[in-house]
């Protein structure tokens, strides 16, 4: 039995990004990625294939970042983990010393009569499929999104690109609801609304009618719309059979477990990314937070930690991450106030707007709005939210470092930040600065 | 004799900022802001009224910004101590409970012959003044800017847009050189001979030659640049003399010295922005970077302690800075590999490039590249460069953050980041964790 050091299942970011870091790590190991796919997607690119970028093809995660590591396409079908062995769909068994396991999720289809019609689509990772979701695109006239979290909200502004009606149903209050506060959701909403989008919160879809092919959408309410497509954007289920057949142990969010150095069950076994249960920093409790940025980070753990256990430990997830839509970016680190609440802390919030070059008369100036979230015992940081121009994806990452490193209001009043006319807002008035002076003040 | 509680002299950018905090904090006290100047600048904005502002008037730090602090425009003579009083040229005497000096910085103007000429400028923060230059070179062809640093080299940027030729005459091998190490400097000398910047380094001015108005200018090696107009950007000194006068203690650096907590060597005075003496954070020592955004951050750590000693630490400046020289935005924070070498520190670099959105078909995606600097002995990041798009403004305060926090390789290289296709790079490939994992390898 051919045994190799690393032996990596699974190949889109976090797959691909472990391999990376164990072959820097660990330059004497032998480390092989077997996947399914011959090519990968960019996760987050994958709105961003119906309009922007063209075709799925400019979205390919490039295989020359794996450097040496060696590729294999294949199905691993099960885990012997007495043996140390995988055995693949071709029947071949091979050894392994440490297993990682960066299976994904897939995305959850809902219990809905009629979503299996034609032209009703989920958002697969595969290229095929959505050069397919595509072409049905460029046919329809209306398309009916369902689900109006970060991804659907993306491809609603994307097939509006294309010229597509389009309509969301989201089944909160409001559409992003479990990424931001309702101001922040209302704005985007609104955004949207501007350009076409036809946007209905608190409405359930009851059924999608069609012969053969759907034609429309019908919901609660009597409300009904016309979709010559519909997709299907309500989250992802962690693939864990796999993991599940081995005898691994499974959290309460359904993920593989792990400990805070991504080790499962099995101290030779890892997981990461999608297919790996989450643990909140705040709390410490499992929650369902999967994004590409959290899964990379976990393969950079998990890859340091292969061969030199707790190394580098995940203190837990903050959940950071941004989006576009229409003109308008936003970033977000952290909990949200109506999350916080529900985990029962005691907040104070600061808010603070201000342009993002100086003086406000610089070409391409606009307003940026950082809100932040402090917990009153601690008086820690704890959640930030900002929205404006392209900054707010970065900014995002400065609040983030803020909440990773237990940041008071009073010391990130007080933090060491860098100002330029052409790049931020003034240093008399910097967003994440003036929103924490504003906290402090409540918190006295 | 009418007592104040809380008396600014100076009402820039520091001193702004300092009764803003002081009535935000303390609501109860009176402020009273009191400046030489009716109007005073963005000091960042500066070289942007050449030509991206149009005017000086767009530059101005809007007075609204002091709400309910009072602004007297006079000149303070003098400062008792004992009496805890100020004089005006007026002749008032007003005494004060707490007294803030924001007095700020003047040029340097270096003893060379013909430096008093007409049409020789230093970067005064006085709209007239700025109004002449301004002037001046509309009707100039050529203009010679002695002195490289970023001020030199954003006023060069800014010149050559309004179609004057443009000479910059650095002393030092590079220009930028105190703030970037050699790569970024040549890159930006680069960019400004692209667009015709004529840059001449290792140069040093002998004298200004011309008849009433200045005519060219004489360098060694025989060297010989025509000048209609001629900017002295060489860096600025401390305006202490009321300071000096009134026998508080001047420091090293020649600012007013200062505890950490912004109190000069009078417990009942607090020194802020250009006037004060800076602290390194990596060292301790004295040191002379002076940025808007260290003076308005002194200015809340004064302003919050002016009460209640001791609430905000000074834990000594970083140094966070950005700008913009053609298309290239740059983000600089805390020390260079040539200033961490001449303090003695044993260093470990990491660096890494990607572009700034992704997948790289993304619109407008252009490479962002980031060299991070660790001391070896204790693993912590003390300094990083950051230069691509106007990301790069941002990114230095996240820089800032993992710096002011004590962040070792290790630990950026497992950063919680958001990414998104619009707004950053690639989860796989974010530079300051690429470039914080080089660093983890060489460190091993």
């Amino acid at each position: 039995m051919r045994k190799i050091d690393v032996r990596i299942i699974g190949g889109s970011a976090a797959g691909i990004e472990a391999a990376i870091i164990a072959q820097q790590q660990y330059p004497s190991k032998k480390v092989i990625v077997v996947r399914r796919e011959e090519k990968t997607l960019v996760p987050c690119g994958i709105p961003y294939i119906m309009g922007t970028l063209g075709s799925a093809e400019e979205d390919v995660i490039p295989t020359a970042l794996l450097g040496d590591v060696e590729l294999i396409v294949d199905e691993v079908t099960s885990i012997n983990r007495e043996a140390k062995s995988i055995t693949t769909t071709g029947g071949k068994t091979i050894g392994y010393d440490r297993l990682v396991l960066a299976t994904g999720s897939r995305p959850t289809v809902p219990p809905i009569p009629g979503a299996d019609l034609e032209n009703v689509f989920t958002i697969r990772k595969e290229i095929d499929y959505l050069q397919k979701l595509k072409e049905a695109l460029k046919q329809a006239k209306d398309v009916v999104i369902v689900g109006g979290g970060f991804i659907g909200a993306e491809f609603a502004d994307e097939c509006r690109k294309m010229g597509v009606n389009v309509t969301i149903i989201e089944l909160l209050d409001h559409c992003l609801m479990l990424n931001c506060d309702e101001d922040l959701c209302i704005r985007i909403e609104d955004k949207m609304r501007e350009v076409g989008v036809q946007v209905n919160t608190m409405c359930r879809v009851k059924s999608i009618v069609g012969d053969k092919k759907v034609e429309h959408v019908e919901c609660d309410k009597g409300l009904r719309f016309k979709a010559g497509v519909v997709i299907l954007a309500i989250g992802v289920v962690p693939n864990t059979e796999l993991a599940h057949d081995a005898g691994l142990k499974i959290g309460e969010q359904r993920g593989i477990w792990v400990d805070q150095y991504m080790i499962t069950s099995d101290p030779n076994i890892f997981a990461i990314g999608d297919c790996a249960e989450k643990f909140c920093f705040f709390t410490g409790k499992p929650t369902a937070t999967r994004l590409a940025s959290v899964a990379t980070r976990e393969a950079r753990i998990a890859g340091a930690n292969l061969f030199q256990t707790r190394r580098r430990r995940n203190r837990g997830t903050i959940g950071v991450f941004g989006t576009m839509i229409t003109d308008t970016a936003m970033g977000v680190a952290g909990l949200t106030e109506r999350a916080a609440k529900n985990l029962g802390f005691d907040l104070v919030t600061g808010e603070a707007a201000a342009m993002d070059k100086h003086p406000g008369a610089m070409p391409g100036a606009r307003e940026l709005r950082v809100k932040l979230i402090f917990d009153r015992s601690s008086g820690k940081m704890i959640g930030g939210e900002a929205c404006g121009g392209i900054t707010a994806g970065e900014i995002a990452n400065v609040m983030a470092q803020a909440i990773a490193g237990g940041m008071t209001a009073d010391e990130i009043a007080a933090a060491q930040i860098g100002t330029h006319p052409a790049l931020t807002a003034s240093p008399l008035v910097y967003q994440i600065v003036n929103a924490a002076e504003e906290a402090v003040v409540k918190l006295r």
